[in-house]
């Protein structure tokens, strides 16, 4: 199975554990068979490569995301990295490009396309490998998944098959209806779009020359600012007669308020938390270091991060966004390829963070123009590089950066650093990469 | 007036604003005319200076809260420090005694006793000075304030009056009542103790004297550790025949719990709070840096400090304690008289710290015999003295300390540090004060 995974921009409805940098599907909140926790995109790659060990899975997504999801999946997964955002449409088609002319995948093949977020069960992965399956067979030129609908959902697109059969032709496409629409359409036998669908690899191939000028991936890559903005429904699916729906009636939940992603957790409460039991319907997801206590409360969500604190009643949590829009602060945490930083103080003219490399992994050899740095090393063993000298690094040693100063650390263990950053225009922008001669 | 405030020991009901070093009473969350925060010891303090700027005000405490003391109220407040807990009549008697034999004080002036931390106005000091008064003129050897009673509590001792007059002789006591007999109380005129009493120094003195042996403020205090544990109820109330009660119809608050607390609070939040619209009867009081949005809660109080996050609803608030004796962590924040420090990062063999000194003060010059110290200064100037040698410390400066290397820091500016401490035992009780020559 050759899937692409579309892994979205940055959502603010999970705030404070979703950020500028760290979109929900890289929150750990699932907890898996060993004890530990996995994200969705850990969760959904899993579930992928169980369903199919030979999957080539390929996630399209920003250069944002490059490091988390390196730092989640590891080295092996494939990236289609947009140059910017382009909308739907010029994704799956660089994803698409990226699939023949760098994995080299024939086109008579079949691609299956979905977004990196679903909440779903194993059937969910067979019932992707049987799209691909029909896709393949050629009947129609694009297979959609229409899932069976639970409740009369205003939230998604609706589905209209000419049948009730397991595979259909299309009647038509709705919009996302107020509720007695949504009601009328059930009646009607409609499904949910959820986003999911496949073609054989040259459909999309073709498509894409017609509307794009361009001759393999490199091409495209090079010129993607160029394109339009378009989602992939204006330029492919309305324009398409031949459509196929294929029925899924298993369980598929899009986890996009803490509402709905509380529901699929097992646990009460993730981190150091405690929930009296005159509580009821109470989750806590506490990312910090120092306990949570909640007492006497009924349907609310307690979340927490290094960037701020989250308590709502979970139906009002929904209504998160313009408030978290207000919120203007610096990036507080993040994962990097190589680990992952957390401020720890931030003082008009300094701040000071906590740094912790991955065993094996270095930063980019860099420097800034406007601050100065000093690592403490508080455990771990590595190396450090400071305007070209090499220096061996354990717990203790103080490493001192003017600012212009090349340098950058390599982790031989996992290795622990406080950096105190000092100047006064301190700016995660102020960042110059060098090559590490 | 003669005024000695029993400031007591660690409350763990106001967690995570109260802990093993902060007691209530100086948390700081009343607002104050030019838009400030004062606590409860910073507003009882200033009210009394404003009902009689004459007032002579002693502290009667434990050596714990000499620093927040002095760092809340100044250097000019009298402190009478309890080297160890012995309950309240061993700690009246060293405060009196402090009165007399340091401060000069006759016996045959009154001395007014009260907790720290009533929430009350102008017109309870004036009728401390009142109680002073009555006992002056001697028609009792104790004068206790009666607090009319606004509900049927249980929370309090009862004190029966023989007659409705504003002066009365006590007729009987009654300990914390349930609901029935609280009611009952009420009906025949009982007053609320509150713990407020005055009597001429020379009485308290002498009962004193007859239980305890010892010539002087000096040479009570020297064996006060070998005092034995009894209240001032029980050594000297209950075996007092000449009892007067004088009645308060003021406005009179215990503000104990979060649910009290935050009914004395002018504003919905303190600190970097969002409380959205749907939300009611929602109070947040957070001293991290990080926002708290609240959404559509009610009857919720939101609090949150370097130790911890409490939300709770209000009511349930009073049942805090169990819970928050089960935390055992780091002590993660406190003022000192010198300014305060804060924990940013706990590993197993390193600590990261804040520390801020207020101009033109010095911590204790110490050594500590398990943990190096990097101290890094982020702003302010000032002198740092490293077994002895003296050197100018500005921001960007970095000061090493090895174990058992003598160290202190003198602000000349407010300054401050990052000191990343790195051993195998870090513990706050891992430190030797020496004399700086």
């Amino acid at each position: 199975m050759n899937i692409i995974l579309l892994s979205g921009g940055s959502g603010k409805r999970l705030w404070p554990l979703s950020n500028d940098i760290r979109s929900k599907q890289f929150i750990k909140i699932f907890k898996t068979e060993n004890g530990g926790y996995e994200s969705m995109v850990q969760r959904v790659y899993r579930q992928i490569l169980t369903a199919d060990p030979e999957a080539t899975v390929t996630i399209a997504t920003s250069r944002t995301q490059v490091s988390s999801i390196h730092n989640q999946l590891g080295e092996k997964v494939g990236i289609s990295v947009e140059p910017c955002r382009r909308d739907t449409f010029p994704a799956i088609a660089l994803a698409t490009a990226y699939l023949h002319h760098v994995q080299g995948i024939p086109e008579e093949e079949p691609v299956v396309v979905c977004p990196v977020d679903p909440y779903v069960e194993d059937d969910y992965f067979t019932a992707l490998k049987a799209l691909g399956e029909q896709a393949a067979k050629g009947s129609a030129n694009l297979v959609l998944m229409g899932i069976e609908p639970t409740y009369p959902s205003e939230k998604y697109g609706y589905i209209i098959p000419e049948n009730s059969g397991s595979v259909s032709r299309v009647s038509t496409f709705k919009e996302k209806p107020d509720l007695a629409a949504a009601r009328d359409y059930i009646r009607q036998g409609a499904l949910w779009n959820g986003g999911v669908f496949a073609y054989k690899l040259g459909y999309v191939l073709d498509k894409a020359r017609c509307l794009m000028d361009f001759t393999d991936y490199d091409d495209l890559f090079a010129k993607y600012d160029t394109l339009e903005k378009i989602s992939f429904d204006y330029a492919v699916v309305e324009k398409e007669a031949a459509i196929e729906v294929m029925r899924f009636p298993g369980q598929w939940k899009d986890l996009g308020t803490w509402n709905t992603l509380t529901e699929a957790m097992v646990d009460s409460s993730i981190g150091n938390a405690m929930v009296d039991p005159a509580c009821g319907n109470v989750h806590v997801i506490n990312e910090l270091d120092v306990p949570i206590l909640a007492m006497g409360l009924h349907d609310v969500v307690i979340s927490a991060s290094p960037e701020g604190i989250l308590v709502s009643d979970k139906g009002q949590s929904s209504y998160i966004k313009p408030f978290v829009d207000k919120i203007d602060q610096h990036v507080m945490f993040a994962e990097k390829s190589w680990g992952s930083f957390k401020v720890l103080d931030v003082e008009p003219e300094s701040m000071t963070l906590k740094v912790t490399l991955n065993p094996g992994h270095q930063m980019n050899y860099h420097s800034h123009k406007n601050r100065d740095e000093v690592w403490h090393v508080i455990s771990g063993k590595g190396r450090a590089v400071v305007d070209g000298l090499n220096q061996e690094i354990e717990a203790g040693h103080v490493i001192s950066m003017k600012a212009g100063c090349r340098h950058t650390v390599i982790a031989e263990t996992e290795l622990k650093l406080i950096e105190v950053q000092l100047g006064k225009d301190i700016s995660v922008h102020d960042k110059e990469k060098h090559v590490l001669g």
